[in-house]
This record gives C-alpha cells, structure tokens and sequence, in this order.
C-alpha cells in the first residue's frame, strides 16, 4: 500500500469513527482522542488531517451532504415520472440515514447547526420536494383540485422532518416500510387517478444504489482535500 | 394581596422565565440567577420553590403537558366528528407551541429527554391520533381502500413532528395557515367522500380555547403543589 492509499483510509476511517463518536455522545461530548482511537490512529495523524474537532464535524456534514445529493439522485432514473422520482428520492435518503452513520451524523449536525456554515441540508431536501413538485404539475401528474402545490410541499417536508427526528429513536420510523405507508397515504390526494395507477409507493429499481452513493461520497470529499484515491 | 396569593404569583412567574430562559439559552447553559432575576425575585425565593434547575425543568415540562392535554381536549367539543375533532386537536396543539412559551419549552426538554422522567409528550400525542383515527373508524368517516389506518396515523404523527421541529426556527409551520395545508392534502386520502365533504381542514370553534388552557394549566400546576388560587 503506498503512503498515498494509507492516508486516503485513515482520512475515511476518521470520519467513519468522528460520526460514530457524535452520533454517541453528541458533538460538545464527543473527545478527539476517542475519535482518533476508534480510528486505529494516533492523535498526531488525527491531527494532521483535521486541525479541530470542528473540522472533523465539518468534513462528517459535507461528506453526508454529498451522499444524500448522490442517493437522491441515483435514485432517480430518467424514465420514470415527477412524482415516482420523488417517492424513490425518499426511500433512498430513508434507507442511507438508516444504514449510514456519516450521513446521519451530518445529517443531525447540520440540522442542529453544531458548527455553522451555509451548508443547510433540510432547505436542499425542502428545494428538491419543490422542483420534483414543479416537474410533476408540468407533466400533468398532479390533482390540486382540493390541496394546492404549496400544501402538498410543506405536508410532504414535515412529514420526511418527522420521520428523521422519530427515526433517531426509533429507525422503524426511516424504515421503507413506514415511508411506503407514507406515501400511501398522500399519493391518492396529490395525483391525478391515471398517475396515481402507475405510481409504486415502496420506490422502485433504488435497491443498489445505497453503497454506491456512500463510496461516491468519500471519494469525492476525498478528491477536494486532495487525499484522493489514484 | 395574601401571602398565599404573592407565593402562587411568584410561582407562576418562575415558571414562566424559566421556559424563557431554557428557550433562550437551552437547558445546559440556563443559569438559575438569570430565571429569578427575570421573574423579578430573589434567588432564595426560587429556591424555595425549586430546589434545583432539574426540579424547574420538571415543572416547565409538567405544565406543558397540562397545558397542551386541555388544549387538545377543549377543540373536541362533542357534537363534532371523530376526524374534525383530530384535526381541531392540532390546530389547538399548534397555537398553543405558537404563542405560549411554557408549552414550547416544556415540549421541547421532555422530546430531548433533558431531564427525564416518565412523561412523552410525543408519545401522548401519537397515542391521541390513533385513539381518534379508531373513533372515526367506528363513526364510518374513513376511506381505507389505499392507505391502512396505521399508514395515516404514522403519516399524521410524522407530519406533526415535523411542523413542530421546523417551527422551532420558523413559526409558520406552525401558522393556522401551514396546518390547514396539511389537512387539506391529508384529509382526501383518508376521509370518505362524504365525510370530507363536512370537515374544515381549518378547525371549528377553537378561537378561545387557548387562553383558559393555559389558565388551566398552570392553576392545575399550582394545585398540586399546594400553592394553589384559593
């Protein structure tokens, strides 16, 4: 292994144990030199690639931020309509925020705001649910006969926020099978009766695509820290 | 004014700055010498009601509970139906998180679980929605051809959570305005057609319920203790 592809592995495997030791204790509690023990390293290699436990949670939050960007949109193939893209979005941020603890981690740090920054991944979450809403009303999907466009959005948005916040305690909350109720139980007042037909409420073709976007992730915080794999 | 009447008063106002003060400054960083200072008294006067910040947080957390039961309770009038009543809850639920700090704060230390104890809210919430969505079962006002009875009582506890974790930075989540959107597109999944077409997603005859909730509440506190309004 050349020193090269030795860093590359302590700098995933510090994020990996920085988000395990946040999501345990929390950020105030969590200590550096748990992070970098979990880690197998020395506090000195903690040190040289993150000058803070700031900047550890900085890179846990980006790191995630790019995995859910990257779950969502593979999960999101070009032939399929607005409103299953959407369904399909969902099921994948439920099932990375279930498995992936960096994704969670960051997750909960950004919603929290722990260590600022512009990244707001909720507001990205609340943008995407509104131009896949956009992107279904152009393609005639959408019966907004009783709940307009703008209802829909802010139900769906509370909705997801309430399964990640219940989800912390208790992961059946992200489970496909709560999200598939989920949107059981809104599909039939925001489409259409045709569109309704062909919608698959549990998601569909989003089951490989998990490990993908998490890889994806690492190499690309990876890649911009210049501690990439070659 | 009795000394037993300046000791409810005082009482009263303890409270009160303390579900500011934890607000304000969260639980961890809320200093006792500020609650009593706000509520214009000495510190030895709060002592004498509270013997630490725990015991405070207990009370801010006891009292939202009142506060938020009587609320729900109150916007059930009888001669209304079993889905109308669920949807009044949480307009009630709602306003109350809005406008009244003791309820916000309270709610909010027993969801983080600050100072633990067996109260859930959150949990007495859930439980609230199911019990109604078992009623309007029974009343026949329920459309379960595409969503289980079990999908929409997740769907409305997520959703609901959701409003209330975004409202905390953002009060028109929980406006009467963003609710009424949430009705209005989860009530078509669920309602039969004939019942939807007598619900207000709005809520009906909730307009002064919040006041004599509150009232209640902290008198109801203040009972118990023995410091009670004669």
């Amino acid at each position: 292994m050349t020193k090269q592809e030795r860093a590359v592995r302590t700098r995933r495997s510090l994020i990996r144990s920085a988000a395990q030791a946040f999501e345990l204790h929390g950020y105030a509690q969590a200590k550096l030199a748990d992070i970098s023990a979990r880690a197998g390293v020395s506090p000195g290699a903690l040190h040289f690639h993150f000058e803070s436990k700031a900047a550890v949670a900085r890179t846990v939050e980006t790191t995630a931020g790019v995995s859910l960007r990257r779950a969502a949109w593979l999960a999101q193939p070009p032939d399929t309509n607005a409103l299953q893209r959407l369904t399909n979005a969902s099921h994948a941020l439920g099932e990375l925020l279930r498995t992936d603890v960096v994704a969670r981690a960051g997750f909960r740090l950004n919603c929290e705001a722990v260590v600022g920054g512009a990244l707001n991944l909720r507001q990205e979450w609340r943008g995407c649910v509104e131009q896949l809403l956009a992107e279904a009303a152009a393609e005639g999907l959408l019966n907004t006969r009783r709940a307009s466009r703008t209802d829909v959005a802010a139900t769906i948005v509370a909705a997801t926020t309430g399964l990640e916040v219940l989800g912390r305690r208790d992961p059946e909350w992200l489970s496909r099978r709560t999200l598939t109720g989920l949107w059981r139980a809104v599909l039939p007042s925001l489409a259409t009766p045709e569109a309704l037909a062909g919608l698959d409420p549990g998601g569909t073709g989003i089951r490989s695509t998990r490990r993908e976007a998490e890889e994806g992730a690492l190499n690309a915080e990876l890649e911009k820290t210049g501690v990439a794999p070659t």
